[in-house]
């Protein structure tokens, strides 16, 4: 896929008069306004859409939520544009059918086995050394009570939210689900799946059950039922970047959650020596970030899995302390700290309100996004230049929720006419440029300082072309020519 | 103790232009306007008294928290009125300096032990069935992550809040801890203790944990060393009434739980057939209460234990229902359902509130708590004729909010003048007589009726007495007289 790509959710861009959005008014700016973007990441608009985890704990994962849409719909936009969606393989909602028809029928249940319980986990019971030991993202233990109709009482594996009931994707009836939703996705006309948390998919007792062997074998497997039916296959994991390194292969596409930390690390320090060191080594089957839909990730550029970081803990803590800073404390109340982390995995701001709102930083972090080998994704609150939305985090309790903003029709007409939504624009017009199928190369000129350069040979009557990217960190400012003429980012 | 009691927060009754009540504002009430009454609960004062449980989860329970006062000021109290303080045996706040000590030194801290974890109840680990067997009062299972100064993780027993943590009332850290605390309490002028919560503190593992044979072994143990003080001793558990009854004989006090939702049955049926029934086997070594800060405790008078209850679970949850009804659904709202039952054990929702406003229902119900043996406790909100605090619900997210309303001075002057108060300030006055000191006796007139009647008989130079209560519950009404002469309750 070239060009860059929009991460948006269906419901928050409304169209003129409409409090809630949908896929219409989605793809109507995809054809429109928005048309420079070659593919959309449609967050989840499984039914229902806006539950527990914003989507990410449907109900009926095989239907597009109503209010949304239909699956026509989902078809019409990907007539044009490039469709990412998820699968969340890890859990679903409480709600299911399948699980309360489990909690009805037991045994007798055809979706018995497809639960995770604790005696799933451990048949031989287990110590506090043994339940201590799982890695996972809330606070508390990762399993939740409920009772089954015949009055047994079940702890169930919820490692998110307690109403999100872990799948045990090692039983058949876990992998019947998986399949069932990568027929139902095919059939929608999507061409990219999301594997969604995949990193806490496989429960291992004796290890922190994350990004084990056993997960990347269940990756491997999960990424050949979906390959399987034409699609490519995207693994969302927020990891040390040595479990990325080593989950690229087994997969289409990873994210290159690093680059946004460690772009905010140069901004602060004003040196690149952290990101070039990351240039060296990145994955290039990645899709790039600054901000998405959870935060900026700025765990998986530190230490973590016994090894040193990308940044050290330290220069991390400076990176969360710049983003109180700009943000004037709000983000440190926002973001939430893991069971046994000593900081949260992630900033809850926008990146806009990380960067104080300063327009020429944000179009460079996003230059160097765009220029970094990959497949650019622009979260449509950065594309929109928005600023956290502290009314909603106050009204939901949710740290991301600042993050999240739903935009009116006139909202979004500002927000498309200012300059840091322009040059965002004008940077994806960009990257549609042939030259960015050539070969990449970069230089460090100074320890301020980074140049990334595209060139394509000539191959028969097409010429040579170059793009070439000058940022420095320390009086932030960049640069960029395309074939020796200055690219402005006026749109 | 004869006479009404007082049940009440200390920071709660404001003076005028203060918005923080203190122990002072408490004395001068009880010394002023109040001075009717012959005994205090003041709710816990200890450091901090606005955790996240209202004091229920102290930092430091051996200090009066400075902003309401010192143990001076609750000598002062005690020097005019009979004073019941709390123990709260069975946890105490993550924040305290035993808690962190522990944490921070592990087996070399002086309060190893004292902590009760998952290891220590499961010293061979733990399966489904096992951790699901408990018994408790709030959703979710009963033990919260920590992690210690060296990295090791421990899982903490937490039956209430996560940021409660057990003791181990089996360890002799557990004792030490105890013994101290009725140390203070003496010296501090308390002559009643009230052990919070003593149903969940004893943990055995194969039973649900509540109210089990080792509970009351312990119950009793911890009776000798509060009596061993000189101190009387009242136990706090909210359970089926054949586990009241057993463990009466066991201390000085028990509460009378059953008694309120008796009444709002009678009050809602206009039949009297259940009551008259508890009163024919309820033990008279009791505090009797209408409402107290945990809200109506409906559960007491419901089945469980494998047993019938005072009431059906058809007539509890009708009880449920009426108090909804009264409240516009908003109980239903604030209370709270759980992990394993089937309705809330407490409607959350001032006593007032439930009966709609209405102050002859109210009357009435104080009426016959006034004349049911053994020590009546008005608590502040039902005295103050308080409704609903929606908006600390509100703010709070606490259901139990809605009936701990901090009254102003201005408020509270209102409040004394209105009938609803004068009238029970007047049943306060009558309790004091000395004919509750004689013989009680209680007859049902019709099914729709109760008499309660106290004589006392001549004695030296000393009068023949005689306390009458008729109530009817079908049309509301009732009258009492004294030596054959009819108390108005107009204050």
């Amino acid at each position: 896929m070239s060009g860059v790509s929009l991460l948006a959710y269906a419901d928050r861009l409304c169209d003129s008069g409409r409090a809630v959005g949908d896929l219409t008014t989605l793809r109507k700016l995809l054809a429109g306004e928005l048309s420079v973007l070659t593919g959309v990441h449609v967050l989840p608009f499984y039914t229902p859409y806006d539950g527990d985890d914003a989507g990410f704990d449907p109900v009926d994962h095989a239907t597009v939520d109503p209010r949304l849409g239909t699956w026509d719909d989902v078809r019409a936009i990907a007539a044009h544009t490039e469709v990412t969606a998820d699968i969340i393989v890890n859990h679903v909602s409480a709600h299911s059918a399948e699980f309360v028809d489990w909690l009805e029928r037991g045994e007798a249940s055809a979706h018995d086995g497809m639960f995770l319980t604790f005696d799933t986990v451990f048949p031989h019971g287990a110590t506090e050394a043994d339940i201590t030991a799982f890695y996972r993202p809330r606070p508390g233990v990762p399993f939740t009570p409920y009772r089954a109709r015949d009055g047994r009482r079940r702890l169930v594996w919820t490692t998110f939210m307690p109403s999100q009931v872990d799948i045990d994707v090692r039983h058949r009836a876990g992998i019947a689900y998986l399949e069932g939703l990568a027929d139902t996705l095919a059939a929608g006309g999507v061409t990219t799946v999301r594997l969604d948390a995949v990193g806490y998919a496989v429960k291992t007792p004796g290890t922190d059950s994350f990004m084990t062997p056993d997960t990347l074998a269940f990756v491997a497997q999960a990424a050949e039922i979906i390959r399987a039916r034409g699609l490519r296959v995207l693994v969302e994991v927020h990891a040390h970047y040595s479990q990325q390194l080593a989950i690229a292969p087994l997969v289409d596409l990873v994210y290159d959650f690093a680059l946004p930390p460690l772009l905010l690390h140069s901004l602060g320090t004003g040196r690149t020596d952290r990101l070039a060191h990351w240039l060296g080594i990145r994955p290039a089957n990645a899709v790039t970030v600054l901000d998405t839909h959870d935060g900026i990730g700025v765990i998986d550029a530190g230490p973590g899995a016994g090894l040193p970081g990308l940044l050290t803990e330290e220069e991390m803590a400076a990176v969360f302390a710049r983003a109180a800073d700009a943000t004037g404390g709000h983000s440190t109340l926002a973001s939430v700290t893991p069971t046994w982390a000593s900081m949260p995995h992630q900033i809850n701001a926008t990146f806009f309100s990380v960067l104080g709102g300063d327009t020429w930083r944000m179009l460079l972090a996003r230059a160097v996004q765009a220029f970094v080998p990959g497949e650019p994704q622009f979260y449509y609150v950065g594309l929109l230049g928005g600023l956290d939305d502290r009314d909603r985090f106050a009204a939901t309790g949710q740290g991301r929720e600042v993050n999240r903003h739903r935009y009116t029709r006139e909202e979004l007409d500002r927000a498309l006419a200012t300059p840091v939504t322009r040059g965002q624009l004008a940077l994806a017009a960009l990257r549609r440029h042939a030259v960015f199928g050539g070969a990449f190369s970069w230089s460090q000129p100074d320890e301020a300082s980074l140049e990334l350069v595209w060139r394509s040979a000539a191959e028969g009557g097409t010429p040579t072309h170059e793009a070439r990217l000058l940022a420095r960190f320390d009086e932030p400012d960049f640069t960029i020519t395309l074939d020796g003429a200055e690219v402005p980012l006026d749109g």
